[in-house]
């Protein structure tokens, strides 16, 4: 039990919170640089770095070890420059994904490196079996990270990643239509229980975090994560930080106005984009129309890529109507990149075509030149997702994680 | 014409941008308040206000005399804080707004305060005359600066605002369905002719700059700038900046697919929210289902607000979309405040109930807690926007006024 002590990082100022995210985000990165980048002097980034390296979470020693074994050239004769880089066993994570289907969960290192995987069955989606079903797969992980063998560093906290509305501050699920939830507490029983701190976040604002932190947010100035599947999310990064909403709710794109009025959606209102969009739709209508109703998806998919007419209807429309939802995002936010995840990414030669149709179409001006890029995704990824709003929680000293 | 010339701000670091960035926007403001804003250490913040004060940029005296004038209490005993001030006249700007009818412009203080106002009538919209009635007006605009009688400071610079696809660090309008232009230089030409710093924008991602800097924007962390009128713009404020879009294009709310595919836009597309909800859309509706083919659009109005039922059902339609269009919007970006504004605000009274109708029905959890506030809106509030924008650049030493 000692590895899931607190373990505080030494920072005392704004100034080293933004050190250790350029470490963390961008290391191997020599001092000079994280000067650069950050606008304070080499004398501030010095004083930092010195309390992180005193207490293992940061080295110079492994960037240098590590560019050696990549063989890439000496940066400059005389005094070495030292690249720091963050020491990614100095802490570890857990992260948990929750689908109406499974629990999903992942051990991280500091640099959300995923070190284990486990996943469970759900028996049934009332909240307290849920709960009790993340405590029991979290301990299972706690208990991979106990191994001796295992040089992994103390546990920091438990990041929890569902759909739907979630009120982070207080850990609640406010809204999760796929689960049946509203006003479920998430964040205080599972704390509670573990007794480790809890971070409850939407699940597709964590893998944008995800991005943002060690995916492609670290090159671009502004992207979106949409993710396709069970839902259609989509989390933004805009004027260097991914947008929260004022209220929490923010990247909505599965509830835009979009489809036929006639459709209810499951969370309650009409037209939305997941009414035609989301696996669960497509395949109704792909029962519907070919008159098969004991389809699976996967049936729904073979028949569709055997070219039946009435299942590749059902993928056009949905097609359709995601391509015009990317078109209304990127005409409100303009980002530089789009990219496009989720486990609907399997089936994506069935919709591309049709979705870059409408995306043509309804782009207005310049907006449509941003990168749509096609990210292969696990459903790991989402709980790794998870994780990394734990490390976030923990550099930034955010609660449940605040020094 | 000694007062055009050019007068740079002794800003010598990213702080001194940050103090007085402070100052104007939020003064009057102590010392020791913009420290603990900015993070800044007092030191910090006294050199970095020294020189200003110095050049006449900033004061510490006119701010006591005005709230001496105004009556509030000392703020203590002893030594006085003396807030710090903009010294509103030490520069003048000129804000342009083009429309397909009028040019507006008016020139402002330092604070985007409006010091006249001078409207013209457009004779055609080629671009080459567009530019020479804008030069004209400017030079007009100019000759009230130079007025003896007039305490205006040296010209810092011309903004120029145009509704579509605008590329502010060319100064290049690249689409402009109102103005019938594509890829219309108006900064080198216009800058040339007056030898004045040009800055040219969208018009409503100058509306936002100026709520950003001189309105809701000093106490919102997040909102969208919503007008309605000829055209349905958006301007975003998110994470601390104005969404401006990786490739120049954002907020074009009026572009959403959200009408009848078979409605084609002025822009080209199909289904844009325009097409059933701008002013001309309105306009045309009411005169085909009147059978009434010379109506204007006050009289459209007058119709609808005496209860002719055809009349009624083109603004409620108009209403319908733009309420699907704000819960598009703040189900993606989920803004604290949505300000509506524009022309259209003044026959508000015939959309209103059935915007917000579709708006609730639309908004996604907690994203519908947003506050909808409604401003009042003239023509020149454009124009301010413009002027608005120079000032952005000249504090932040962004081209063409770099220092």
């Amino acid at each position: 039990m000692s590895k899931r002590l607190n373990r505080p990082l030494p920072l005392g100022t704004p100034a080293g919170v933004e050190v250790l995210t350029k470490i963390l985000t961008q290391g191997p990165i020599p001092r000079v640089q994280i000067a650069r980048r950050t606008g304070l002097s080499q004398a501030a980034v010095t004083k930092a770095v010195a309390p992180l390296i005193e207490a293992g979470f940061v080295t110079d020693q492994q960037a240098l070890a590590e560019d050696a074994a990549e063989g890439r050239p000496e940066l400059g004769i005389g005094r070495p420059v030292s690249p720091l880089t963050v020491v990614a066993d100095s802490v570890s994570v857990i992260g948990l994904k929750v689908t109406p289907t499974d629990l999903i969960g992942v051990t991280t290192d500091f640099k959300a490196g995923i070190l284990a995987v486990r996943h469970q069955q759900l028996t049934d989606l009332s909240a307290a079996t849920v709960i009790e079903q993340l405590a029991s797969l979290a301990t299972e992980l706690m208990d991979t990270l106990d191994d001796e063998a295992d040089p992994s560093g103390p546990l920091i906290g438990i990041g929890v990643a569902v759909s739907g509305d979630v009120d982070t501050l207080h850990g609640v699920v406010r809204d999760s239509p796929f689960m049946g939830w509203r006003d479920v507490p998430v964040a205080t029983p599972l704390g509670e229980k573990l007794r480790v701190p809890v971070v409850v976040s939407n699940d597709v604002r964590a893998l944008t975090v995800t991005e943002h932190w060690f995916g492609v947010g670290v090159d671009a100035d502004s992207f979106a994560v949409v993710t396709i599947g069970s839902g259609v999310g989509c989390g933004l990064y805009v004027n260097g930080e991914v947008v929260s909403g004022a209220h929490g709710v923010s990247g909505e794109l599965g509830h835009l106005p979009l489809a036929p009025g006639d459709l209810v959606c499951t969370c309650g209102r009409r037209g939305c984009v997941e009414t035609v969009a989301s696996s669960d739709a497509i395949l109704a209508r792909v029962r519907e129309t070919t008159g098969q109703p004991e389809l699976d998806l996967s049936g729904a998919i073979e028949l569709a890529r055997a070219g039946d007419a009435h299942a590749r209807e059902a993928f056009d429309r949905a097609g359709e109507v995601i391509g015009s939802a990317l078109a209304a995002m990127v005409n409100l936010v303009g980002p530089e990149l789009v990219v496009i995840a989720g486990e609907g990414v399997a089936d994506y030669d069935l919709y591309d075509q049709r979705m870059r149709q409408a995306f043509a179409k309804h782009a207005f001006g310049a907006a449509g030149d941003c990168t749509l890029m096609l990210r292969s995704h696990t459903f790991d990824d989402w709980a790794r997702g998870a994780a990394a709003t734990v490390i976030r929680s923990y550099v930034r000293g955010e609660p449940p994680l605040q020094r």
